[in-house]
């Protein structure tokens, strides 16, 4: 790759026409909406997302996604709210921790206080997945560094962490097609972010099981949060009713593999069936040594 | 998720039975061993790896792995030593810090001096792979988190950044099958890797510009340092000449798809051909802009 090499490379990426590879049929890993929903996606598609710096011809968001669980209907309304009892000095400083958090989240965005409305539920929301998206890749890099430095294998625990930390970041882009965030709010995210993966990281080092066990306990708490959103959208005066027929973004429709004409309320099912799949996966996760090989396959 | 339900499940898991999913056949995304081959890996197959903690029933190294390309003969024969022109002040800069690298790395691993052989080899090949696996983990962490933080999408260049970080450490894992560390290797690792994921984060955060480019020039150097080792092995009285028979390890059989009765010389050509596609792959995105959709598709 010399000078001339890269610029044509380079010249070549941007007119959307990669390096080809010998058999591209080998490949078909990914998520590629055209490879899942068997019709193209227009480049029209794609300027529909907010936040696809509104180029016609950029891909949609969400293009390359890892495996991921899709629901059935079926899957999503069956989740319950659940509890895991602590059952070790690990667990309960973790279940505290959360619980902590919890209050002092609800206490501080006044989330407790006056009428919940879609204002409300929307800066929760996407603040909630700013933060929802960093134990995973924290984990994978983690496992990463450490498989590196042990010169040992992994024990296949990274793709399911890595897959976690997109899923909450798919989660958080579909909420901003619904959301303009004020600069108060991106500061808010901004701190949270760095107080946040200092946090973890440090105590992934220092307890990798207190990490997972506290990531199954905050997903309780998530399962718990959108069971709650889907009470506001399902009363026949609920502060958010109108959810029930509001049309899904194009992105979740595209991830979710969700029918053309689903609603907000089918979003927020698949959601909360996704929070209720980290919450199994990562208390099992706690429940495993480190060592142990991780018989989650990939999408599971 | 409550007590008995996560019990149950890592019981489960630990028999070896993951949760099913609707519909496995949606997600042939990972290269399984199975779905590659055509063939079933035998569980005996798994405890030939070094490494694989000698559990019988543990699945072999590679078992998830992200796509990646599967090179051809006559594309691993075509791989050449090449060089980037620099040409702006953070290319000079990117270069001359490889150089210096370099320069330091060949004079304290005392791999200037001397006749080479397998040991030496060895050694600088693990060293560098548990460098080399380090930056696309943190680039792709970093555009992740920048995602969360503010509030866009990352314009898809994280699956790539993910399958280099992955393809290194499957370099690594490959030649540990040939080598069992010492301790003072050990702590020139982890010294390493101190060092190195710190100083590359922080250079991340000021200018990922300046990373992808460094990275170009380290990978030119992996291809210059493979080259040679090729030499070594074809060379009729080279140091290496015996890994032109000496059969592969069963990792590099599986992970690069290749003939049973490979040898450690197809094992070095494959991971040079690797090695130059980082070398093109991070060129190219060094000289795309941080907010320009990244073209390469998943394996590519
Ligand atoms: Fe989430
Ligand atoms: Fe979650
Ligand atoms: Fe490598
Ligand atoms: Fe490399």
């Amino acid at each position: 790759a010399d000078s001339k090499e890269v610029n044509d490379n380079v010249e070549k990426l941007r007119r959307g026409e990669s390096e080809s590879v010998r058999n591209p049929e080998d490949l078909p890993h990914f998520r590629l909406p055209t490879i899942q929903s068997g019709t193209e996606v227009p480049a029209e598609e794609a300027s529909k997302d907010v936040n696809s710096s509104g180029k016609k011809d950029m891909p949609p968001i969400g293009t390359y996604v890892l495996p991921h669980p899709i629901w059935t209907e079926e899957q999503v309304n069956e989740v319950k709210v659940t509890h895991k009892e602590p059952e070790c000095l690990v667990d309960r400083l973790a279940y505290r921790t959360v619980r902590l958090f919890r209050g002092g989240f609800d206490l501080l965005s006044g989330f407790k206080f006056g009428t919940r409305n879609e204002k409300k539920w929307l800066n929760r929301i996407c603040f909630l997945e700013t933060v929802a998206g960093v134990p995973g890749m924290v984990a994978a890099m983690m496992r990463h560094m450490t498989s590196l430095r042990r010169l040992q294998r992994d024990q296949g625990w990274i793709h399911t962490l890595l897959e976690e930390a997109e899923n909450e970041r798919m989660h958080l882009l579909t909420a901003l097609q619904l959301k303009e965030p004020s600069t108060f709010f991106r500061l808010c995210v901004i701190g949270a972010q760095g107080v946040f993966v200092t946090m973890f990281g440090i105590s992934y080092v220092i307890n990798a099981k207190f990490c997972h066990r506290f990531v199954g306990y905050l997903e309780e708490e998530a399962v718990k949060t959108y069971t709650k959103c889907l009470e506001d959208i399902d009363q026949p005066d609920g502060p958010m009713k109108h959810w029930q027929t509001q049309a899904a973004p194009d992105v979740a429709i595209r991830y979710w593999k969700m029918k053309p004409d689903s609603t907000m309320r089918d979003v927020i099912l698949a959601i909360r069936a996704d929070e209720a799949h980290h919450r199994i996966v990562n208390h099992s996760l706690a429940s495993l040594r480190k060592d142990e090989f991780n018989p989650y396959k990939p999408g599971q």
